[in-house]
């Protein structure tokens, strides 16, 4: 017996995570996995059947948090990572257990607020159950973009502009609990992510592109990412996978930027690849040049 | 003869309206006529042909600056009204006559920068040619939105918090020369306008609430619009029509915040007659309110 598991520091404890929707979850996973026993708390209807087969895992609906806390106690779990995405869902949908029908009250609340709201309501809520709520990072921290180009690719002189002016839009904004991502080409901001999310935002650029509304050529414009200013680290990390590439290829944009160490990339290796095959770059931008 | 005739303030003079695609055209052309006589050029591909009949007009295309500068000539006018939408047309569609081929480099330059860079390049454009670029508004000061509300509704207290949070935020991101338009439910940021223009925000709004992304029920929520910092006040006004009440009715908004005194309301008594209908509120808030 180490000294760590004697410390009941809970290196040697199974970790839970619950995993909602995207490659990036899974991939998470597979990070941890490799240094500690895991429990994938799969949330029905988000998380992918086939991805969680490789996993010791049990399936969770999105109202069961008594489920899911009863799960992780009885695999001996201390400790629980949320990771991959569950956009919103309609508060009429879901089926509640006894347990999340008691919060219903405060759940609604944190509903009305922004993303900021619910997701740190929720880790609150999490936590007075006696689990601690770990980042993803902390328990992974190789999932964290580093910084400099990803790819082959590079970004240019006009590039490096329009990051910069996409960061100090997205720091203006930053109080209004608003999305953390922009598109900007030769200076003109073309897009700012709200509700839709970073996939919907580069699709109504591509439309745009396709209507011929977009003035600036194919192949110029960055996508950019940036954490908000209140946002939970623990919960809510900007993040990148293969399907952002795609994306920003299909919008007619030369590459991504996101804030080195602060942002989580799903499959390193793939998201390089798809970036050379689809000629755009991804760069990591030092924290330090952003605030 | 009258003193004003006679110092050549251009009073009696007949005045070109440059007139794009919308309702908004026709509506300032008529106001404008009736204290003006009124020499209507009419935008291939943008301004409506039946609307077009009841002025006395000229056809004139996207690239035809030469053609519109004779003929606002031939008509002894010395003063011009930009009005009605002309959305960024592909450079590549243009027809260009011989004046506007000369003007081609600089034009391009424009293209690349935001609205607000296109617009008043197209102002300076048109005054080296000897014309008086003139605000509809000042012609015709009554297509102004006063402050208060238009049709029936007014808004809830709840509405107003929300007006006041996209009026701020609206203020953060105007140095950036990105939309006029934000939508803001129960405190939430849904959707800020860039690229896409205030109608399609709106539609965006309408399809994430028909997919139940939107947490906050139908009734609740503003639509608003403020001009831009750096806007050129001459050819670049925010502007609501009744368009503008179905697309908000159908992204189930509570209603539409503007800036009083600085916004272009087309046809105040369909507007009015619309929101009564669909349920939604009209307001202007006051410029004092806004900075």
């Amino acid at each position: 017996m180490n000294s760590e598991t004697k410390s009941g520091s809970g290196q040697a404890e199974p970790i839970a995570i619950v995993c909602g929707a995207g490659t990036i979850g899974p991939a998470v996973a597979r990070s941890i996995a490799r240094s500690r026993q895991v429990l994938v708390l799969a949330l029905r209807g988000w998380a992918d059947p086939e991805e969680m087969k490789q996993f010791h895992h049990v399936w969770i609906g999105v109202g069961q948090l008594g489920h899911l806390f009863r799960q992780a106690r009885a695999e001996g779990c201390r400790e629980v990572v949320f990771i991959g995405a569950v956009l919103r869902p309609r508060l009429s949908s879901i089926r509640f257990d006894w347990e999340t029908l008691k919060l219903l009250p405060r759940i609604v609340r944190m509903f009305r607020g922004g993303d900021n709201g619910l997701l740190s309501g929720l880790a609150k809520i999490v936590e007075e159950n006696g689990f601690k709520l770990v980042a993803p990072q902390d328990v992974a921290p190789e999932i964290l973009i580093p910084a400099g180009a990803l790819g082959d690719r590079q970004p240019s002189e006009r590039d490096r502009e329009d990051i910069a002016l996409a960061l100090r839009l997205l720091r203006a904004i930053g109080e209004f609990d608003v999305g953390q991502g922009a598109v900007v080409a030769y200076s003109n901001v073309l897009a700012i992510e709200a509700a839709d999310g970073t996939d919907e935002m580069l699709s109504h650029v591509a439309a745009l592109r396709n209507a011929g509304r977009i003035s600036t050529a194919r192949g110029i414009g960055v996508l950019v990412k940036a954490p908000k200013p209140g946002q939970d680290r623990r919960v809510d990390m900007p993040s990148i996978g293969p399907r952002t590439i795609e994306n920003v290829a299909r919008a007619g944009l030369a590459g991504i930027a996101v804030v080195a160490g602060e942002t989580i990339i799903a499959e390193p290796a793939r998201v390089a690849a798809a970036a050379n095959e689809a000629g755009v770059f991804v760069v990591g931008v030092p924290a330090g040049s952003v605030s």
